[in-house]
């Protein structure tokens, strides 16, 4: 029984995370599940510049599942919902036949949601934070990490990838900013993510590759392991940034001011052009293949 | 985004359907599946004297699921939810390496919620239909038809289990309506959920067996099958039928209101009384023990 604030739209969000699709017990500990799960939507109601209030959250796990291992995963849930002030009003649990299955919906709130199908030919695009670290920290944990690269550097792509954290503040503070056009989370990857907003907006995207922020400590991991940073950085996914879409004349005050009242910078990566698609575009200027989303172990999955 | 009515308190609740924990794929088509799952939160935004209003349909199954189960399964939603003037509002899909899962968060709205904790000494309890033929109907799915039934009463039966009709109108009509003091509706047996308003409302329930609506058709397969049909109705759950207690001063007019306005009957089972916990009493006035909630498949699970 909750009383929405009047003059506000009520958002909502839902997500669905299964054992051996979206995580493996293995790596993830049933408090890094119960985050993560909160996590996922707490970066869709971002991505709508909307503040989050009700989580409704389901469980299913297998009846040997001790009673310890079940609390971790509801602490990890609070842990998250805490910080962003988030009420757990409802939820479900069931015995699982087989592995671990959780949902959770989460309602929130906006005076003005941020939609995808808004941006505008001229824009710019930018994002909230470096790509391809989870993708980064996904490859650590399920290849072994590469010996040649710190310990602390590994902790921080692995967190990346199991404690994801959510861009809530800089959503509600960008939604609320004059000049934001059309805003999305990065869940899926940057190149189909991109591509819902120029489908929804029936604009084009155009990316400059050199311009994505990657950390040093991905682009390493990635030479370590053989695999290519920008690949993650832009199909890899779960990096749970926001990108959006502004007037170029905004970009300047947004950037300054997100920084003061966050602390996270806004890197300005590419425009939204007449057309359709997302094309990437390397240094010298010429057009790359774009790269495939997030799959959920796909490769794993195929073999 | 979504925006609710002004005045109106927003309700949500959500449901995990588990494959072989909640519904069997060798008898429930896609289509069940998918009435079943939004059918049971229905009910719940029924108990509370709610409108439904939006609901968020998350889905996983297996690769080789086709895309016409798929879409049986999503048809099987809208029409019910078509029937209640729901909007399906958001969502998510997944691959599951193993069975089927399907959570839906449904969410509604009501100007004064019924609940179950506001039940008084001295009211009376009633139900507003028969109860068991879900329990009968899932013996004949489980073990075979007995052949001694005619197949219209069997296919009623069955199809209680496997496509309930949540009493929203009703539900509604009695959240509005005077003397109502408290609401539940009957998924997990009239057993356990009586318990429920017993101990959230600080009272006692006495239920009258004798006076349990139970179908000839219900009473008739459970002779065939050597099962106890009361059993069934007290503690098979499923039939998603709405328990309440009123003022007795109230129950005619809530009995001649609701057949008037639904057609539905509502039929007088017991009484609260001081006390804690739900008593059963036989027609010669004889406690009998309580009997267990439905447990999902407990027997085969154990077995």
């Amino acid at each position: 029984m909750l009383e929405p604030d009047p003059g506000h739209f009520l958002l909502a969000t839902t997500d669905l995370l299964i054992e051996d699709v979206h995580f493996r017990r293995r790596y993830a500990e049933p408090a890094d599940i119960g985050w993560k799960s909160l996590a996922v939507n707490l970066s869709d109601i971002a991505s709508m510049g909307g503040s989050p209030r009700w989580a409704l959250v389901a469980l299913a796990c297998p009846s040997e599942t001790t009673a310890a291992e079940i609390e971790a995963f509801y602490e990890g849930v609070h842990a998250l919902a805490a910080e962003h002030g988030v009420a757990i009003v409802g939820g479900d649990t069931s015995s699982s036949p087989r592995g671990w299955t959780v949902n959770i919906t989460l309602l929130g709130e906006a005076r003005r949601p941020r939609l995808r199908s808004t941006a505008r030919v001229g824009d710019v695009v930018a994002v909230t934070g470096p790509l391809g670290r989870s993708a980064a920290g996904l490859a650590v944990l399920e290849h072994g990490a590469p010996t040649v690269i710190a310990a602390d550097l590994l902790a921080d792509l692995t967190g990346a990838h199991l404690r994801p954290s959510p861009r809530v503040r800089e959503g509600r503070w960008l939604g609320d900013a004059e000049g934001v056009t059309a805003m999305i989370d990065l869940s899926d990857g940057l190149a189909t993510d991109l591509a819902h907003v120029a489908e929804a907006s029936g604009v084009g995207v155009r990316v400059d590759l050199a311009r994505i922020p990657v950390t040093e400590a991905t682009r390493r991991v990635a030479t370590a392991v053989g695999a290519d940073a920008l690949a993650w950085a832009t199909g890899g996914g779960e990096d749970y940034e926001l990108a959006l879409a502004c007037a170029p004349t905004a970009a300047d005050a947004l950037r300054e001011g997100l920084a003061r009242t966050s602390g996270t910078t806004l890197t300005l990566i590419g425009e939204v052009v007449a057309g359709d698609g997302v094309r990437f575009v390397d240094a010298g200027g010429r057009e790359t293949a774009t790269r495939p989303g997030w799959q959920h172990f796909r490769t794993e999955r195929r073999a």
